[in-house]
């Protein structure tokens, strides 16, 4: 089957939303279903992802944001917040869910539960908390390919100061850190990168073939 | 504009792959260039991705990678690996392919040259290491989820030794470092977890609404 990446072509990283454009609350939660449904190691999804509306909010997130015009002009923000903490509590609430869902005794899960236990437990906090952002990375690229398949605009953002996010936030509080953000709504016509070439390495020097 | 996700309900971690059935050369050039096509920061894509069709090394690489049979039974597998270095050379050739594709004099990107070298040299090796295998992360979701809409199916690894992977590989030598693996094919009528619920947190918990 053929597939066109003319979506994946039309997308790029929105400066400029026409703000007056929002996104209806069925895309919206679309949006959030195709991040719900990423991949992740073992399945545990180890983040949060926070939705924020609250325009008040937006206005003092945007100076701890490199005062980019994106977090306040665009439909929508969402924050990709890994735990800051991953322990055994963390694997038994998913073994719980796994044996909900899947109409399984916790004791038939409990061989699956040592192994992650003993491949995970053993790391140290900062390879598990890189590991942790890492699936929301992945979470992140299932939602923008969605984006793009449904005509939205993204911005996906780094360039904030997590230590002001999680105070304003109060991200600490709720066992969270904040991993990487992404604004979503529509182009502005002013938006003049929304029509410059992509730059994109050649497939002949992006990959190797072995 | 409504969009079903019925092909991020149909993908899974694909355990046991058809080995008979192989991707044809023009969809799996369609995988490469949805992982080309994505986000990535600055769109810098520090990283490269080995596509490993010989056989002879996947069998070598399957007791580094848990002794999983997808290394072995998929149709192919993929690599991403970061940089293992990064400095002002990748800024650099960076700026001249955006001069290339853009038009743009090299003296007018220096302003954005030298911004994104003040944000990111000065940050750690480790930093920057994690940074980097991020952005490939985004990458795998990109190509997971073009996977998806193409049928095709995927099991994005991390089990694996990366120490292992370096040295069969020969990936100090090229500068890399592995960050994780997907293998792609088709899957096998006899994998029961296809047909598994799959498991995900209810979007109430995944979800904050601010």
């Amino acid at each position: 089957m053929a597939l066109s990446l003319g979506h994946l072509q039309w997308r790029y990283a929105t400066k400029k939303f026409d703000s007056s454009k929002k996104i209806s609350p069925s895309n919206l939660q679309t949006l959030l279903q195709s991040a719900q449904l990423a991949a992740s190691s073992y399945g545990l999804q180890p983040y949060k992802i926070l939705h924020i509306k609250n325009t008040e909010l937006r206005e003092r997130l945007r100076p701890a944001s490199w005062n980019q015009a994106q977090i306040v002009e665009a439909s929508d923000l969402l924050v990709f917040c890994a735990y800051n903490q991953f322990d055994t509590q963390t694997i038994d609430d998913h073994l719980a869910l796994v044996s909900q869902v899947r109409h399984q005794d916790m004791a038939n899960l409990e061989g699956y539960g040592n192994f992650m236990k003993t491949k995970l437990l053993g790391l140290s906090q900062d390879t598990l908390q890189n590991w942790m952002a890492k699936q929301a990375y992945i979470a992140l690229g299932f939602l923008l390919t969605t984006a793009a398949q449904m005509g939205i605009d993204a911005c996906p953002m780094e360039g904030f100061e997590a230590s002001e996010y999680t105070k304003i936030l109060n991200l600490k509080g709720q066992g969270l850190q904040p991993t990487v953000a992404v604004t979503l709504g529509y182009r502005s016509a002013e938006d003049g990168l929304a029509k410059a070439p992509k730059v994109r390495k050649p497939l002949s020097e992006l990959v190797i073939p072995l």
